[in-house]
């Protein structure tokens, strides 16, 4: 009861992986992060960030504007995996809980499929700072995606 | 009844101005972004953001989470304009809704807090996009902050 | 620019009012809570509510979940006013900040739409508690609505 | 890495559990629900609750705002049972998606703490139906809790 294991998803399309990589590199954002992909599986991505000196806030550590943009990334992607070949993917909104200062030299984010629909995807991310070796639970994201098909303009 | 007037709010110190650009220019992560101050009242502060190809989504939009970092900056610092001069801040937590996408050249943040306490305050944000001068809303914030006294290592 | 003003909406159906009214009295929770309808216009719904013994916490205040299940049905149902007739509503999720107890004998949820959308809509919610006659702002809510066609099963 | 398994939390008070029915017992909302609690571990507690026609929203299933009562109350224990003895708790802010409609006999919310702290806690909670003895995860939720001590307005 007090644990919670991920559910299996089937992927819609098995070329998954191809498409959030293709689409990662598209992100201007991400090459400013320095941000770059771990594990991508159905219903769950990483991304992986480094501490820089352009990427602080007032008293050295991560902005929690970067810790936020690299959570939902991989909160999309995660949703991403799950999609159809020709479908798009919107951010409706997303909750983060910022749960102790980005202290650290690197850091991992993990997305998470919670609930895949046809139209309306609900995940879940937690982001980790890695300090000296050790990592630490830094911030929770819940973030609502939507699928878009039939719209060039949104396509992924 | 439909119509929300920005309530007055009297600082705790009359030089919120100043300590707000003090902490603002510490942060690595708004000069990356190309971010700078608008106003600064009391309870109210704005951040301007240009497009930049490093700033940008997939398909060319400002990035949502810099959307997100521009907005939380300025609720974050919104409730800072109401602290007491040697007060820290943390942003507890934040919801963010992305109503449109950020198709634009220039963006300006609205920050606002709702309801001023010792420890806990609620602010509101807007994001709104400028496209070929004509000025859009593309996102909603709420955010909740901590007041911190007496820890030298989260004054801002 | 400190000020925000309800926008004006165009509702799809001039009975909007009356759909208002059949779908809520079909709630029995709102009956269980003695809510009732105030103003209804295109986009902005009042809920009002009073204070009894069923409904408290643990200090004998109004219980938050009271608060906002009425509030979260002011926003639904603002969403609702501009959809089409044939239309039903899916709250996705909401947001809820609680700033102050919910003393009072009398309490007014006002929900207003700040996008409507062809698939999504995005509201906000203001609960306000009348302690002796004095009105005080004690909750706000960022509620993201779906609009639903062609299913039996979920026609407001 | 795709698991989560609960932390082991150490309460502060041997008697967390005593103290968590005695305030859910003073919870006149909790009646009126029909709400009864579960299990109460340190840093879990689940809130068990039956279908009735006075708990239901226009469709006939169970209203979302008493799946969110039911489930901001399992959160709110579950961060109580980890403070200290003298302490009042305060939910500052949640977040909840819905993610299918409440259709069941019987309902199983379950709280639990992410990360303690002297002055704010923070949970996560699942809501799940049970329909014809099958459970179904229809509501995920985050909330903030805020400590208390020295107040007597706002002991548990």
């Amino acid at each position: 009861m007090s644990t919670t294991v991920s559910p299996h998803f089937e992927p819609k399309d098995a070329d998954f992986a191809v498409r959030v990589r293709a689409s990662f590199a598209l992100q201007g954002a991400m090459g400013t992060l320095g941000a770059r992909l771990g594990a991508i599986e159905a219903g769950l991505v990483e991304v992986l960030l480094d501490w820089a000196p352009g990427l602080t806030q007032q008293h050295g550590f991560l902005h929690a504007g970067m810790v936020a943009t690299a959570l939902d990334s991989a909160c999309g992607y995660a949703g991403f995996t799950l999609m159809p070949a020709d479908a798009g993917i919107l951010t409706i909104e997303y909750k983060i809980n910022l749960m102790a200062p980005a202290k650290g030299q690197q850091f991992r984010m993990v997305g998470q499929v919670i609930k895949p629909g046809r139209t309306i995807t609900v995940t879940e991310g937690r982001a980790f700072a890695i300090d000296q070796g050790r990592e630490k639970l830094i911030a929770t994201m819940a973030a609502t995606l939507m699928t878009i098909t039939g719209r060039d303009d949104v396509k992924n």
